[in-house]
């Protein structure tokens, strides 16, 4: 398996995300992979990622399971189709939906750990469960509906 | 009507929150506001809150709506109570759980308002819908369950 992330193989005008793009220096640069069949990303938050002192804001756990989300979904409709992400045509996900279930407060000042797995797969979207884990502790359950970004807008040059 | 923002108010150990927070410098320092029965908060995405080139990343957009939900929840309770947000004992919600679906592409480089209506509210928890416009845009339509924060922790000196 490579060593680079799933967002490492995102052409570079899908690459400024700020909360994956490996362009955009101001973001969280998340990197998933696949371990077996689960996607795994670990990201620790920055001490101003505040909800109350002491625990994870909502919003940047919201952000971390969305993008890790879309990643699965495209690093899933490549293996779908039996071929390695840097391979034609791209394939790259956009986010439909997302819920998030807060289950307990998450400390701040540990890695997070974020496994996804797809539960449903059509040609359009792909359905996928996160979840996110503090340690050894689950405090937050996430679903991503990821819609197919269209070809035409992916190979479009928007920067 | 006050020219405070609902967030202005939060008791200062809740008022470190990433999203909203007065006292977190490098957060997004969303205020909140009512018109009327609709809340109401305006935010201007920085450069590079980027999904792909010209739109808006959606995890923002997500951070956005739970903090918006859970100030008009806060100021929906006083109000319930008939009593100002200065007043004893506090109120102050976080987020059980929080949806949003991503209708269109959200366009970089205007403002963004985010405009909330209470759905359901008990003793326990407030149920937000939030709409998010762009221009006369509708892009984000938000769900958020939040739920009372025990008075016990608002009172808890974290920090």
């Amino acid at each position: 398996m490579s060593d680079l992330a799933f967002q490492d193989y995102y052409p570079d005008n899908t690459a400024h995300c700020y909360g994956c793009g490996r362009l955009n220096d101001q973001g969280l640069k998340l990197k998933s992979y696949w371990d077996g069949e689960v996607s795994v990303a670990r990201y620790t938050p920055r001490p101003y990622h505040i909800a109350i002192p002491g625990f994870v804001y909502g919003g940047l756990l919201a952000s971390l399971i969305d993008c890790h989300a879309t990643g699965t979904a495209a690093a899933a409709a490549y293996r779908a189709q039996g071929r390695d992400m840097d391979t034609e045509p791209p394939l790259r996900y956009v986010t439909g939906s997302l819920h998030v279930n807060y289950l307990k407060p998450t400390p701040l000042g540990i890695q997070l750990e974020l496994r996804g797995e797809i539960v449903e797969s059509t040609d359009r979207k792909v359905i996928v469960e996160i979840e996110l884990f503090a340690g050894d502790e689950l405090t937050v359950r996430g679903e991503v509906v990821a819609v197919k970004m269209p070809e035409g807008l992916i190979s479009l040059s928007l920067v």
